[in-house]
C-alpha cells in the first residue's frame, strides 16, 4: 500500500487472509439464488463488448451470507452452445466436493438450457468471490463477490463502521475464443496485457481518469453517472472506520493497490505489477468524504510501487502473519512435493508444466471416474514428486520438452502435505514471472517465501511454524520459492493451479485426489457425462 | 443464370435437384473419417479471423462416396467450451435418424473432448454438403462438401468429362457469439449483410477482384497463389463438358450465379439476391482455358439479375422440372398443413414464427424424449395446422404478438403430407423476405409457387403433379406461397425450417415427429443428456 491514512481508519481483510471465526451453531439459514448466465452487450471500460453476465448483471450478483449458512444456487445456462460451471473461490466445500465448480474435475460442465444446483455450506466468515472455471470464462466476465459475515453472536476481530466491496478484475477487448485460439496456436499468440483494470466491473479505457489528470484536466471523462463504466464513488464519513473487502479475480494481472492522501476526495488506484510495460493504465475509483459532493480528486495519483518493484511486494507479503489465537500448522509434514514451474515446448506448442508435466483435463470428471474406479478415464501414471537436483533455475530450460498428462497426485486422508513451489526462468532469457497458486478445498499455511532454489539445509529452519498466514492463494516470486503446508482433511478431487487463467489453460496445474473412497453420495447429475455417463447408461441396460 | 455457353458445355446438378439413380447393390463400401473440430486462425476473405475448421482445414474435408456406401465419421470436439453437431444436408438417414446431426432434435450436442460416431448410408447419388446445426456454428465456418457418385455399374443421366465442386457461403467479420447476442437483444441488433461471399471458402474483402476490375485494374489483388483467400482457378479444356457441383451453405444470402462470356479466362460471379443494398460485392472465381495460363479476365463481370429482380428468380425456379422417369408424387394428400411465416414481437424481442408459434428447442433431444415418452420434456400442445383465413399478408401483422413453444407436429407413418408455406409482410411496411425452407429426413416434391395468398380454389389445379422437382430445400418468394408434398416414410424426428441460420435462431422452424414408435435401437450416447440422461441415471439406481 503506498498510502497513509489520516481522516479515517481502513481495515482491509483480503480474501486470501481468511480471518474470521468458525461459525457458531446459532440459527444458520439456507439462502436460495436463481441465476441465469447469458452473454450480453456491456461496456465495462466504456467500450461496448460482449460480456458473460448473470441475471443481466456484470459483475454477477453479490452473495451475502453468515457463517454456517447454506447457499443454494440454481444455475441455468442460457448460453447458446457453451457449457459452464462456477467455482466458489475460497469455500472449502466440506462434504460437498461436487459443488466446487471445476469442469472435468468436480463435475460435468452444465450444458445450455440445463440447470445445476450448487448447494454448499459457508463455514468461515470472510471475503470470497466466485468465477467461471471452464475454458477462459473468467476472462469473459463470469464472476462476482461472495461475502460471509460472522455468525450471529460472533464478533469480527476488528471494529468498523461501514464497508465496501472492491472486486478487482482485468479486461480484454479481444473475445476469449480468439484468445484461446491464440494460446493453442503454433507459434503461440499471447493474449497480451489487458486493456483495462476494473474495480467492481468498471474501468475507463482510452478515457482514463488518470490520463486526464496528467493533462491537468479534472473532467470526469464526461461519464454520465449512470454509465456502465462510471467509477463507483465510495462515500465515507470523517472519523469513521471502514472495511474494504478486496478480492481480485484478475485473469492475468497481479496488482498493487494505493489510496491517496486525504482531501475531500481521494483516489484509489490499482496498478499492475510484475509484467513489463506497456501495462494498462491504473484502475481508479474515488473515495469521497461526506458531506462534500464527489468530484475528481485534484491531487496526484497516490504512489504505487513500480511494476518491477518486486522487493516491495515481497516485503509486503512477508509482513502478513496470522491473527493471534488462530490454529497453527502441524509441526511435521507427512509428505513433501516439490513443484518446478517451467515453461516448455510440446510439439512446438508453448505450454506451462510442473515437473515437466503439463496438465490436460480429461472429458470425464475425476471425482466420478476415481470414485467409481473407471479404467482409462485419465492417465494412470502419477506425476513426479520432485525434479532434478541440478536443474538451473536461472537460465531457460536446457531441455524445454515436456509431456502432457492428466495424471493425479493421490493424497492420503488426514496427512500433512507440504508443497514447495519452485519458480524458474521461462523460455526466454532473463524472464521469470509471478504466479499466484490457488488450492481448492483447503486453506493452507504459508510457511515462507525465498530467493533462488529452495534448500532444506539453508531454508528449512527459516520456515514460519509459529504464526504463518492461512490462505488459499499464494504467489511465487520471480526466481523464488514458496513453501505451503496443508492438512488433507477434505475428501474430494481438488485442483491446485496457477490462478492466471491463460497459464492454467496452458497446463499450469496439478490435481490432488484426496481420500476419494471417503466421498459419499455424489449427485449423479454432477457426473453424468463422459465415461461416468456411459456407466450409468450401461447399468441402465443391465 | 446470366450467362451463355460456347466453348464448353456446362452441366449443373445442384444439390437441391438431387437427380440420380438409387444405388445398385454392387460392392458398397464403408468409408471411415476421423475429424477433429477446432477454432483456428484463417483468412477466408484475406482478413484474418477465427474460423471453425475440421482437421485444420476450412472448409472441412470433402467426403466422396458412392451410392450405397456407408459413411462413418468419428467426430471429436476439440473446442474448449462449446458443444457441436454436424448435419448431413440432404442425406435422408433412413434407419439412422439419430445421425441427422441436429442438436436438441436428433441428438445431444457433442461436448468438448468427446467423440461421437456418425454412421449412415448414402443411398442416392448427388451433390450434398454438411454443416454445423447448433447455435450459429454454420456461420462460424463449420461446413464442407459431400459428394455421392452413382453406384458401380450405374450411369449419370448426363455425360461429362470433368467436374468441380463449388461450395458457396457467406462470411461475417463479427464473431457468431456477438451475432447471437445481437439477435437475442432488445432492441434487436441484426447481423447485417455478410462482408464477403466465398467460393470454396475463398473471397476477397476490401480487395475485391470486382472492385479492381471496375477501376480498370487487372491486378489479381496482389494475392499470392497460396494465400488462403486466393480464388481457386477452375482449369478446363476446350470442347469438353464439365459438371459444376454447386451447393450453397450460406447462412443468410440467397444467390445468383453467373458465368462470363468466353475468352481465355472466364468470370464466375456469385451475387446476393433479394436483400437491399448495401450488399457484399460478388464472390468471384476464374474459369481458365487450358493451355492458357490463368489471369484475371479482361472482360466485364457477367450479367447477373439485379438483387431485386425476383421475377428472374421465379422464372428460373418455375423452369425446373424432374428428370423423365423419376417417381411422381402420390396424387392425393392425407394431410395439409398451412404455415404462415411471420415476423413477431415476444416481450419486445423480435422473433420469427409459424402460425404465430416461434420455435424454441428443448434441452432434451426430441428423439429420446418422444421414444421414451418422457413427460414435460417439451410443450405438450401441438402448433396449429393453419392460420386465420382473413390474415392480410400484404401488411405488417395487425397483432404482432406470438408465443414461444417447443411443441411438435405428430406425423403418421406412410401418410402423404402437403405443406403450404405462406409468406407475408414482415414487421416493417413493404418488406417481405425470401426464405429457403429445408426439410430433414426427406426429399419433397415442389408442386408449385405462386403470388399472394394461396387459395385452393384458385391455385389447386395449377399444382404440378406430373413432373415436380424432388428437392430438400425450396424458397418462398416475397408475398408468395410454395406448396410441397412428401411421404412420411422415414420414422424419426425431423426439423423443417428456414435455412437462414439467424432466422432459425429466432424461431423460424417446426418439428415433425414421424412415427417415432417405429424407431429402433437409438444409440444411448446420442441421447444421454437432459431428461433422457436422467432416465438412464435413475434406472441405473434401480
Amino acid at each position: 500500500m503506498g498510502s497513509s491514512f489520516h481522516h479515517f481508519i481502513l481495515v482491509i481483510l483480503c480474501s486470501s487472509c481468511l480471518l474470521g471465526a468458525v461459525a457458531a451453531a446459532s440459527s444458520p439459514k439456507t439462502r436460495h439464488f436463481r441465476w441465469e448466465v447469458a452473454n450480453m452487450f456491456w461496456s465495462p471500460d466504456c467500450l461496448e463488448n460482449v460480456v458473460m453476465g448473470i441475471n443481466g448483471q456484470f459483475p454477477g450478483p453479490t452473495i451475502r451470507a453468515k457463517a454456517g449458512d447454506t447457499i443454494v444456487v440454481h444455475l441455468t445456462n442460457k448460453l447458446h452452445t457453451e457449457g459452464l460451471v462456477i467455482h466458489w473461490h475460497g469455500i472449502r466445500q466440506f462434504d460437498t466436493p461436487w459443488a466446487d465448480g471445476t469442469a472435468s474435475i468436480s463435475q460435468c460442465a452444465i450444458n445450455p438450457e440445463e440447470t445445476f444446483v450448487y448447494r454448499f455450506k459457508v463455514d468461515k466468515a470472510g471475503t470470497y468471490f466466485y468465477h467461471g472455471h471452464y475454458g477462459m470464462q473468467r476472462s469473459a466476465g463470469l464472476y462476482g463477490s461472495l461475502v460471509v459475515d460472522v455468525a450471529d453472536g460472533e464478533k469480527e476481530p476488528f471494529h468498523y463502521d461501514g464497508e465496501f466491496n472492491v472486486l478487482l478484475s482485468d479486461w480484454w477487448h479481444k473475445n476469449v475464443h480468439e484468445q484461446e485460439v491464440g494460446l493453442s496456436s503454433k507459434p503461440l499468440r499471447w493474449i497480451g496485457e489487458p486493456q483495462s483494470i476494473l474495480l467492481n466491473g468498471r474501468g475507463q479505457f482510452n478515457c482514463s481518469l488518470a490520463a486526464r489528470l496528467g493533462n491537468g484536466s479534472s473532467s470526469l471523462c464526461s461519464l454520465r453517472a449512470d454509465a456502465q463504466c462510471a467509477p463507483q464513488v465510495l462515500r465515507v464519513k470523517p472519523n469513521k472506520t471502514y472495511r474494504l473487502r478486496i478480492a481480485s479475480t484478475t485473469s492475468l494481472s497481479s496488482l498493487n493497490l494505493a489510496i491517496g492522501n486525504p482531501s475531500k476526495n481521494y483516489w484509489i488506484s490499482v496498478s499492475q505489477r510484475g509484467r513489463k510495460p506497456p501495462v494498462p493504465p491504473p484502475g481508479l475509483t474515488i473515495l469521497n468524504y461526506l458531506p462534500n459532493s464527489p468530484s475528481v480528486p485534484t491531487s496526484a495519483l497516490p504512489h504505487s510501487p513500480a511494476w518491477d518493484d518486486i522487493t516491495a511486494s515481497k516485503s509486503f507479503a512477508n509482513k502478513i502473519v496470522a491473527l493471534l489465537g488462530l490454529p497453527t500448522p502441524p509441526i511435521r509434514h507427512d509428505r513433501r512435493i516439490f513443484m518446478l514451474n517451467t515453461q516448455n515446448r510440446i510439439d512446438g506448442f508453448i505450454k506451462w508444466s510442473i515437473n515437466n508435466i503439463s496438465l490436460v483435463l480429461p472429458s470425464t470428471p475425476y471425482l466420478g471416474s476415481i470414485k467409481y474406479k473407471l479404467k482409462g478415464a485419465f492417465d494412470n501414471k502419477s506425476p513426479p514428486e520432485t525434479f532434478s537436483s541440478n536443474y538451473d533455475i536461472r537460465i531457460p530450460p536446457v531441455n524445454p520438452n515436456a509431456t502432457q498428462s492428466s495424471g493425479i497426485y493421490k493424497i492420503e486422508f488426514n496427512t500433512t502435505v507440504d508443497v514447495i513451489l519452485q519458480n524458474t526462468n521461462a523460455l526466454a532469457a532473463n524472464v521469470s514471472e509471478i504466479h499466484p497458486w490457488h488450492l481448492h478445498g483447503h486453506d493452507f499455511w504459508v510457511l515462507g517465501y525465498g530467493e533462488g532454489k529452495y534448500s532444506e539445509e539453508k531454508h528449512g529452519k527459516q520456515l514460519n511454524l509459529k504464526n504463518p498466514p492461512l490462505r488459499n492463494t499464494v504467489v511465487i516470486f520471480p526466481y523464488g520459492w514458496t513453501v505451503i503446508r496443508f492438512v488433507a482433511d477434505n475428501p474430494g478431487v481438488w485442483a491446485f493451479h496457477c490462478h492466471i487463467e491463460p497459464h492454467l489453460h496452458m497446463g499450469m496445474g496439478v490435481i490432488f485426489a484426496e481420500a476419494v473412497d471417503r466421498v459419499k453420495n455424489i449427485p449423479d447429475e454432477a457426473i453424468a457425462c463422459g465415461q461416468t455417463g456411459k456407466m450409468f447408461v450401461h447399468n441402465h441396460h443391465g
